[in-house]
C-alpha cells in the first residue's frame, strides 16, 4: 500500500505492475515493444495509484533507459562489490538497474565492453577499480553519457569519489594515543601505493618524530616478519601498532601471540579495510578503519543520477570519510 | 596481425576497428545508429582483413546483441566473481560482453533487474548464486532468451552446472588415506547445506565406519572449537583432518599449533574452496579442494553461446570436477 499524500513515482508503478521502469515508461508513452496486456496492466496500475508524472519526469521518461553501467578492473571484487551494492542501493528506488562489466587490465577489452554499454544506451557510467592511484585502461572522456569515477584514478576535470585515507589513518592513530599508547609503530604496504603513503603521512602527522614506519607487502607474512624484526631489535618495543591493512594486522597479532605478548593488554593493534571476514576471525577481533565503500557507492549513484538528469556538478575529487570500527584488539573500552 | 588462412571472425573486425561486435554487425548490415566515419572504418577493416561472414554468421549478425546477462544473489562475490571471469573468458573471443546484475534475495528486485536485461535484449541469461541448494528469488522459466544455471539450484528441465562436491571430497579423503593416515575426522559446516551433506557423504564412503563427522559453523571459530573437543576427549586423536571449508581448516591448524601439535608431521589437514588469500596465508599453506568455478563459468559461457545460436542441449545437471591443490599442510610430498 502507498500512503495517501505520498508522491507516486514511476518506479512505484513499475514495481506494482511487475515490470522494469523502462518498460513502465514505454507503456505509458505508448512506445516500445510489449504485449497489449502488459501495456494495459501498467496503465491500469498507474491509474489505480494515481500516478501523475511532472514535467521533469515526462522529459526523463522519454529519454532515459534506467540502467547504469559499472566498469571495473577489480576481478577479485573486494573493493568493487561493496561499491556496486551502494550504487544499487541509491538507485533501486529510482528503478535503475546497475550492470557490472569487468574489463580487467586490457585496453582492447575495455573498449569493447564500454562500446557494448553505450550500445545499450546506459544513462551513465561509473568507473571503479582496486586502487585510487591507477586508471582503468579505457578512455572515458568525451562520452555521450555522464561519467563518475569512484575509488579509481580519474582525469582532473572529472567528478571523482575516493575514501579519505589520511583522515581514517589519523583517527586510528589518535585512538591509540588516546588509549595512552606512547611507542607506536606503523606497519604497512609498499610505498608505491598512494594509499600507503597517505596513511603513513597521517601517521607521521599525529605521531611526529616518535612515529616509525615500516613498509613491506600487503600480507600476513609481512606482519609476522615485521614483528620478528621489531622484537629482535635492542630497543624499546612498541605498545601500539597501526597496520596498513587487515591482513598485515592479522599476521602481527598472530606473531605477538606466539611470542607470549598479550593483545590488547601489552600492545594495541589497529587494522585498515575492516574486511569483516578477516577482522572478526582475528583473536582478539580486530579494531579497523572502514573505508565505507558502500556509502561511497551510494554517493556515486546519487551523483550519476543527478548528472543523467542534466544537473551540473563541480568537477574534482570528493573525499568521503572513513570510520573506525572498534572491536577488542585495542582494549581501553573494557575494564581490564 | 592475423595469420593467413585463419578464419576472420566478426570479433576480429570489431577489435581492429575499435568498436563492439554489435556495432560492427550493424555497420556491416547498414543498420543501427553510428557516425558515417565509424561505419566506413568498420567496412574498411572488414575489407582489409578479408572478412566474409558465412550464412550462419549472417543470420546471427542481424539477430544478436552480443551481450549476456549474469544474475546473482551473491553480494559478497566469492563464488560469483570466479564464475563471471570464466564466462567472460569463454565469450570474449566471440565479442560478447557480460553484464552482472545483483538481485540480492529480493523477488521484486529480481523481477525489475531481469526485466531490464530483457529490455536490453541480452542474447542469454546465466543465473548464479552462492549455494547450489538455493534458487534465486526470480522465475526464469518461459523467457524469450535461453537460460543456463551455474552454481545455483534450478528447475528440473533446465541446463545446470554445479561443482562435483562429492568427487572433490573423495579425492581429499583418498589423498589422506594414501599418505597413511588412519584416524581421519571430517570437520564441516551445517547439515542444512547440501554441499556439507555431499562432502560428508563422500567422506563416509571412503572412510566407512572409521570416519567421524562433526558439523558446526563455516567459521574459523568452529575449527578451534572442534579441535578443543577432539583433544579433550579420552580417545585416540586424529592424524588426518578433512575440513568442509578453508576457514574451518584455518582455525583447525591454528588450534593445533597452539597445542604444540605439528602440521603436517603429526596431523595432515585438507581444506575445501581453495580460497587463495586464506589458503596461502595459513601456516603451513593449506592443501585444499578447488571447485574450479572459473572453469564452470567458462562452460556456462560455452553453453549459453550454443543455446543463443539455436543449438539444442540436453537439460539436466552437469557436474564438473573439482581438483585437489596440494600445498604443505598434508606432507608426504616433501621428504621429512
Amino acid at each position: 500500500m502507498v500512503a495517501v499524500g505520498e508522491r507516486i513515482r514511476l518506479s512505484d508503478v513499475a514495481l506494482r505492475a511487475g515490470v522494469s521502469v523502462a518498460t513502465a515508461s514505454k507503456a505509458l508513452n505508448g512506445t516500445g515493444r510489449m504485449t497489449p496486456e502488459t501495456r494495459q496492466r501498467v496503465q491500469r496500475v498507474a491509474d489505480e495509484l494515481g500516478f501523475r508524472p511532472n514535467a521533469m519526469a515526462r522529459a526523463l521518461i522519454s529519454r532515459r533507459t534506467f540502467t547504469v553501467g559499472l566498469l571495473t578492473n577489480d576481478t577479485y571484487g573486494r573493493f568493487t562489490l561493496p561499491v556496486m551494492a551502494g550504487v544499487s542501493e541509491a538507485l533501486v528506488d529510482e528503478g535503475v538497474s546497475v550492470f557490472l562489466c569487468s574489463i580487467e587490465d586490457d585496453p582492447a577489452l575495455g573498449r569493447v565492453h564500454l562500446d557494448a554499454m553505450l550500445d545499450k544506451q546506459v544513462d551513465g557510467i561509473i568507473s571503479t577499480g582496486k586502487r585510487i592511484d591507477k586508471r582503468l585502461p579505457v578512455d572515458l572522456s568525451g562520452l555521450p553519457v555522464p561519467v563518475v569515477y569512484a575509488f579509481t584514478q580519474a582525469p582532473d576535470d572529472a567528478v571523482t569519489l575516493v575514501s579519505d585515507d589520511a583522515q581514517g589513518a589519523r583517527e586510528a592513530c589518535q585512538w591509540l594515543v588516546g588509549l595512552g599508547r606512547t611507542n607506536i609503530v606503523h606497519i604497512t604496504g609498499p610505498e608505491t601505493f598512494v594509499s600507503a603513503r597517505d596513511r603513513a603521512g597521517a601517521f607521521r602527522e599525529v605521531l611526529g618524530e616518535r612515529g616509525r614506519v615500516l613498509h613491506g607487502e600487503w600480507s600476513e607474512t609481512w606482519g609476522h616478519q615485521a614483528i620478528a624484526r621489531l622484537w629482535d631489535e635492542k630497543r624499546a618495543r612498541p605498545d601500539g601498532i597501526f597496520c596498513g591493512n587487515d591482513q598485515i594486522a592479522r599476521g602481527v597479532i598472530d606473531a605477538l601471540r606466539e611470542r607470549g605478548v598479550q593483545v590488547p593488554s601489552d600492545v594495541s593493534v589497529v587494522g585498515f579495510d575492516n574486511w569483516e571476514i578477516l577482522a572478526a576471525a582475528t583473536r582478539p577481533p580486530l579494531t579497523s578503519v572502514d573505508m565505507n565503500l558502500k556509502a561511497l557507492g551510494r554517493e556515486a549513484g546519487r551523483l550519476i543520477l543527478a548528472l543523467s538528469e542534466g544537473k551540473q556538478l563541480e568537477p574534482g575529487i570528493r573525499k568521503l570519510p572513513c570510520s573506525l570500527v572498534v572491536r577488542q584488539s585495542c582494549g581501553g573500552l573494557t575494564a581490564d
